[in-house]
This record gives structure tokens, sequence and C-alpha cells, in this order.
């Protein structure tokens, strides 16, 4: 498992987020979460990347450690959990948001309407806040 | 070495980012280049977080390979080369800040100073235009 926070002990904040959730699974597990509507193990698993399943495991334990993701029992099937974003987790839409932008710019084969791109870049901030609505 | 932009073939702007540019040492190389005005292979080893020489040769051969790192052999010692960021580096400038923005709110040991912090939240666009000036 990837150690929860894995400290460098230098304070750059950039490391700081790195080790926290920089580990391209861990993004795309927030990345279901926050911008797909994801919830389960399962939805997880049929994600387009093709995550084994032992790494998704890993990644949820970890996104809960760190204090990213929480779960809850699934009323409906106690077998189950319905995971979710934290704030913390919330937190991270603008940097997805900067993520998706500069695909758009390099990625010839990116998936995203041209319209959505537009409104990110027009209207950053009332695209956070729709995505917190969303979640929170 | 990483492959250069490994394709998942989804189209997903998130997962093309992440498999470009998503591994903790191929970011903080990215910082060290655009942050700290480090550009040589002796200067990035300093960095605080130590990273080790095979690791560091491995990431910069991949970040000029998927374009985002370039290098000019140094004139003053033809035996080292200077490293710098392209445009498409140049343009990862929001992305550091949001990770700097975020952790500055979750790590109690963040070395972001609050004026930095304020700065990039209230003038972000200059703060990019600034650090685009003093790179490009």
């Amino acid at each position: 498992m990837l150690k929860p926070c894995k400290k460098r002990g230098t304070g750059c904040p950039i490391a700081f987020a790195l080790d926290t959730f920089g580990d391209r699974w861990s993004l795309l597990v927030v990345r279901d979460l926050m911008m797909r509507g994801r919830k389960t193990y399962g939805e997880f698993l049929e994600s387009g990347e093709k995550i084994a399943t032992n790494i998704l495991a890993d990644r949820l334990k970890h996104l809960e450690a760190v204090g990213i993701v929480g779960k809850l029992q699934d009323p409906e099937n106690r077998r189950r959990y319905i995971y979710s974003l934290t704030e913390k987790g919330v937190d991270l839409a603008p940097l997805i948001l900067e993520l998706v932008l500069w695909s758009a710019k390099y990625d010839p084969e990116s998936i995203t309407p041209k319209e959505v791109v537009d409104r990110i870049r027009d209207d950053r901030e009332g695209f956070v806040a729709e995505i917190r609505s969303r979640l929170i």
C-alpha cells in the first residue's frame, strides 16, 4: 500500500500534494467520484483504464487513510460500500480541471467537448461551484 | 523508463495528463525547473527529496520524450546539459499552482508563505504570467 502521506520532510507543498494523492490510479478514482458519479468498487472497476482489483483496493484504502475519500455501508446491500469524496477530496476539483485544460490543448484525441473546455476557461469558479454542489 | 505517453486509448483528458507527466518524480523535476531556477542534472540531484540518479536520468529522458523538457549543451562545459521547460511544460504552471494551494490548505507543515498563497488566490493569472515571463 502507498504510505499515507509519506513524508519527505521538505515542507514543499508540491511534494506534499504528490505524496498524498499523486499517483495515477489514485487520481483516476478521484476522477470517477468527481466527474462520473461512480461510487462503488464495482463501478470503479468498470472504468476504461481497467484498474486491477488489488490496485483499486489499495488505492481506496490509501485515499481513505489520507482523508480524501470516505465510505458508508450501502443500506440496500450491507456487503457493499458507497464511497464519496470528503471536503479535502472535493477541493481537488480545480486541479482536476487544470488537467482537463492541459490535455485539451495537447492531446489530439481528447474527448472533452469544446464547449466544456471553453466553459472551464471562461467560468472556472462557476464550474468548480457546480461540481461542489453536486458532491457536497 | 516510463513509456512516453502510454496510451490507454480512452481519450480521457485526466488519464492522458497523468500518463504524460503524472508521476511524482517527473512533476518534482518540473517544479525545480519552474519554481527554483534549477537547470542541470547536478542541481536536480540536490533537491530536498533526494532523487536517485537512475530515476532522475529516466525522468529527464521521459520528460524530453513527451516534449515537456528540452536540453542544450552548456556552452561553458560541453559535457553538461542545460535543461529548460518547453511551452508545453510551462503550460503546467496553473496546475503546479493548484498543487501549492491545496497543500497550503491541508499541510500544516507547508513552507509556502501566506503572502504567496494569497497572491496566487487573488491574482492567479498575474502569477502565471510572471512565471511565463521568467521562463520563456
